[in-house]
């Protein structure tokens, strides 16, 4: 699959038009369901070995998905790589090992965080800095869709280095 | 890799012992971790070719990963089958498409549920009867590890088919 036939398969499964809310608190008249494409195990295995290719050299030690969208790309990501994953939560949990990162690592680790559909990226840069607080190097945020809504830019902002699959304007008509 | 050493790998990964509250509400001398054998993807491949085993024929038209556990297991095991999945999430999201269960299906489908470590099987039990409600067939529910502490009963209590690729039992020393 072409890059550009898999922007566009990307944007058959998942673009939604309407009224949406989204996670930003953004009103939008549109909506990139990336449980469309997430869930769907041919465009989830094009996607990720897409997103191999962003991965910088030499490679990390983890990748890291961003609960819950993050999980399935980190998850298939690493099956495809071969490169163990971390989970993030959005809110650590109050049983078990009680933490706000699963899986295992070890401090002054690489790490390449994974996301799905970014608006201003406030939860990916969340997460970014809850890695880097535990001692690990975030040193890359991939993602799948920038929405060109100021990702990228609230992403250097905050020190990390963005790379996006495909922006906006990769899913239009043409 | 034989059963045998799938029990042990998964043992040695993710066998912790100490003093834990399981999302039950119990306490437990020991806690099985599920993120140490989720994010290996070695073990995540070999996991999931065991989980295979378990569906029954004729085949589910999707299958479906409760939040959070179960997402990278239902990704993997999408990827290994070519069976696409959905996402059941314990708390219905206030933004986007506003919907507690993530992915496409249409009512009257068969969807088998794949679960990690089951205790006594709750969160489980009510993300199939959420599946239920939504008009889905929930034919099964496969998981990793029962602690043979109800899971299995429970599950045909409540009207579903459980499958388990390991009791906790299969994981002792010899």
């Amino acid at each position: 699959m072409t890059r550009r036939q898999l922007a566009r398969a990307i944007k058959a499964a998942a673009y939604l038009e309407g009224d949406f809310v989204l996670s930003s608190g953004k009103r939008s008249t549109y909506y990139l369901d990336k449980w469309r494409f997430e869930t769907n195990p041919e465009l989830l295995r094009e996607i990720v070995r897409a997103l191999a290719d962003l991965l910088p050299f030499p490679g990390p030690h983890r990748l890291a998905g961003v609960e819950l969208g993050g999980v399935p790309l980190a998850t298939a990501l690493s099956l495809e790589t071969g490169i163990p994953f971390l989970v993030v939560r959005r809110q650590t949990k109050e049983y078990g090992t009680a933490k706000g990162i699963e899986g295992v690592f070890e401090s002054g680790e690489r790490v390449v965080l994974v996301e799905d559909v970014l608006t201003t990226a406030g939860q990916a840069i969340a997460a970014a800095k809850r890695l880097t607080q535990a001692g690990l190097d975030v040193i890359r945020i991939i993602y799948v869709i920038d929405r060109e809504e100021g990702a990228d830019t609230n992403i250097l902002q905050a020190g990390f280095r963005p790379a996006a699959l495909f922006k906006k304007s990769d899913l239009g008509d043409k």
